[in-house]
């Protein structure tokens, strides 16, 4: 992750949101107490799941403050399109 | 995750398995203090698919162990459909 | 299909999306005479993977289209709110 | 699709399936007819979502027959490494 030039942006429900984080944390480490403990596969890949669709809500979540945010400014300010396109690639790499 | 009466598996490939799974613990912290640190969107959008992507490798190790394992076990003594069904239903899971 | 009272949105590469179209609809003709034909499970799973592929790439174009235009304009006209609430909606059925 | 050596596999529910791919080939057409004729894209973009959808659940139709048929038969004969391989690969394109 090499810094970028980026303006900071603060989450508007930042504090959920690191909640949540701690909360995917805490399953992965969950998953590796499973497989520490010889648990049975399917089980370790029902947690996987849930917390890939955590992840997932998480990013919606980004996704949606984002749009609303940063991508809604630059289009207000007549920047829309590389906004626009940006937010195009992240979609198309989460929906793979 | 309630105990549930399955025989207890050991992977494999356990060590790297936990590796693996205690370097997503990692990103996940890391994404939460990209989150604390006002991070732009799309950097921290970046790091969730990273990471879900690494679920995906990890699950997909567990799977083939499981396939490999328990289900060409049930298969040999004649126990294939459910551990067949059960497999389908891991997979309709991973894949949605 | 219900019709739905919006209004019409000519897409701008339309001519191309619909050679798409027709091109992913004569591949899941393919597929339905390789099931005709009796061919190897595998290679139809294969096929009917790059339909779903090829099926993504066309939402990803509608999705730009749909951003650049509806949605931009919407932003523009102080209308952004639901013109994102339903975009991100949109995203969250297709990453799933 | 290059013709392959394998041998030829009719599936069991062979008639269901193709009742089901053709109404999938219906359903791109119909995606098609909807471009065709401007339709709004958050419309388009949802016949899009359930088309691949169906094609996903064709997909875990033919892996469960693929598991139960081949995969299984290979296990029995002792010939069970290679399609395991074969189905975890395919499997892992699936759930991309």
């Amino acid at each position: 992750m090499p810094p970028k030039a980026h303006a900071h942006v603060t989450q508007p429900d930042k504090v959920a949101l690191l909640k949540r984080l701690s909360r995917v944390e805490g399953q992965v480490r969950g998953i590796a107490v499973m497989v520490q403990d010889d648990r049975y596969c399917v089980d370790i890949l029902t947690q996987i799941t849930a917390v890939r669709s955590a992840l997932g809500s998480v990013a919606i979540e980004l996704l949606r403050n984002h749009a609303e945010g940063c991508v809604a400014n630059a289009i207000a300010q007549g920047k829309g399109q590389p906004a626009i396109d940006e937010l195009i690639t992240v979609v198309e790499r989460l929906s793979r």
